[in-house]
């Protein structure tokens, strides 16, 4: 298929079509530019919603039935799911195939894992363009789900429309909840796995620290209680979502998150182009391997190696 | 104070020099190299332990009571802590500093905390080059600690020369826990909380999941039940990682691991100083700026700006 075919297949939503766009993306193969090129001016339709908290948390679980949600709705779903595997061995872990046989052969939601591809990264930048692909294909709601919390997560759920955070009782007890980082990005929160002990605790704490926290757009962020293995609460978190969704667009503080958002791809994209350029050359890779080893038996530090690969005065 | 006179208060081991000069790595000041460059050849003596978990493990009890155990065993203790605050306010979010305060006054236990700092990453290599400096100023223990768990940290936690991740009770019913990715990298698994409910279902679930997986340096990672609050099972823990070090240092693996570790740090520094040479003219930061104001307004995408700033063809 030529590569302007491929475009046109993933415009008119062919599922087909964007998983083979998002494998380009994800490998950076040439044409990954010219495919982001086209699609990116027909983007904008989509409602975005990334979804974090802990492991264990049940995001999956929540992510599985809000997709069904909105496909009742009839609407059609697209799902993107970071998984952090291993850095060093770049393999995925396990699972997660699982999820897919039960909701994927529907051709109304589409299913997506990214994961990290060896040492040179570029899994943020991957994420955000399988999520404009999708929005470009017509799909009405694209939802971005972290497996880990983190960096690289709290970055990219901050590029959604809406960020929900999801939590579960009994882990208010511990300050660490407060110091994730994922507080101040919640749009929604989650209460999940609320038939347990501790709901009211968990609730009561949240609410403390919402109140202590200050948000410039002035949204007083909703707390959802679900039950997502029995579906309880989806329809309020789908509500929820909705609601901030239409603050958000009328907000003053919107153009100032997509410039944020746009800076933030720019950077990503820059300095994965930056690093791959380099590497282009056999001579630099072979002179990295080297330093490598010899930063490895200390007969060198990074920083001299970095000059050395730069060009600089070699030590 | 001249440069030369910090890096030798560095190696006399100064608490004060030591926060200096991880303050400048952290800033990328122009010295950052040169005491980088001279505070790497003096380490390697340390036993550097990452510590990992999802947030709401206990992580802090638990790094807390380990030094403590450390300190009283007459070695001095640093600890790292990496701090996922928001990458878009650039802000650390709450407490720590109550931490600091509890343990921080002894001069045998050294504790910094690292944030990110704005859109320019960084965090994962100043992390690294910060337990280099306390690894040169002669801590027999550097504790790397994340709040997070996601791509930066796994990979974070990996340089370490022992990798310790963190459960509670209660997790391992949900299949979130295994895909987590952190799964992979214990060399020791602590289940803390162990006064909870669940404690031997979630062993019995660990135990089946390493069973499953495969280590190629055949160590069989041994779980620690630990209840920190009560400083109970520390001992134990320091123990099984004083073995897996003695393992390690031993094994074939050790090279091949040092190996990737230089590379990952040559990789992550070359990155970083890429993006900070192109932004160090005024000229391309005014232009990052328009161009994020262009992709805002969908005037235009990603990859033709980053066309534009690295010199291509002007669309």
């Amino acid at each position: 298929m030529s590569i302007s075919d491929l475009i046109a297949k993933v415009l008119e939503g062919q599922p087909r079509a964007v998983a083979r766009a998002i494998s380009r993306i994800e490998n950076q193969t040439p044409e990954a530019a010219e495919i982001m090129r086209a699609v990116f001016q027909k983007t904008g339709n989509a409602t975005v919603i990334g979804i974090t908290g802990s492991p264990g948390a049940g995001k999956s679980s929540l992510v599985d039935k809000l997709a069904l949600q909105y496909k009742n709705a009839g609407e059609r779903v697209g799902i993107v799911c970071i998984d952090p595997s291993s850095p060093f061995s770049g393999g995925a872990i396990l699972g997660d195939r699982i999820r897919m046989s039960a909701l994927g052969t529907d051709k109304n939601i589409f299913i997506r894992s990214m994961a990290t591809r060896g040492n040179l990264g570029g899994l943020s930048r991957a994420t955000v363009d399988a999520v404009a692909i999708l929005d470009a294909a017509g799909f009405q709601k694209v939802i971005v789900e972290t497996v880990g919390v983190g960096q690289d997560e709290v970055e990219i759920v901050k590029t959604a429309d809406v960020s929900v955070v999801v939590l579960v009782p009994g882990m208010g007890d511990d300050i660490q909840a407060i110091k994730a980082g994922i507080m101040e990005i919640g749009d929604v929160f989650v209460i999940n796995k609320a038939d347990r002990e501790g709901v009211l605790r968990t609730q009561k704490e949240l609410e403390a620290l919402l109140g202590l926290a200050h948000r410039p757009d002035m949204w007083n962020p909703p707390i959802v209680k679900t039950i997502a293995t029995e579906s309880r609460g989806i329809e309020e978190l789908a509500q929820a979502i909705q609601s901030y969704h239409t603050f958000q667009r009328q907000a003053e503080g919107g153009r100032e998150r997509r410039l944020a958002v746009a800076r933030w791809r720019l950077l990503e994209l820059l300095q994965e182009r930056l690093l791959s350029d380099l590497m282009k050359s056999d001579g630099t890779r072979d002179d990295l391997e080297r330093l490598a080893g010899d930063i490895a038996e200390k007969r060198s530090d990074p920083y001299s190696a970095v000059e050395v690969l730069l060009g600089g005065t070699q030590k």
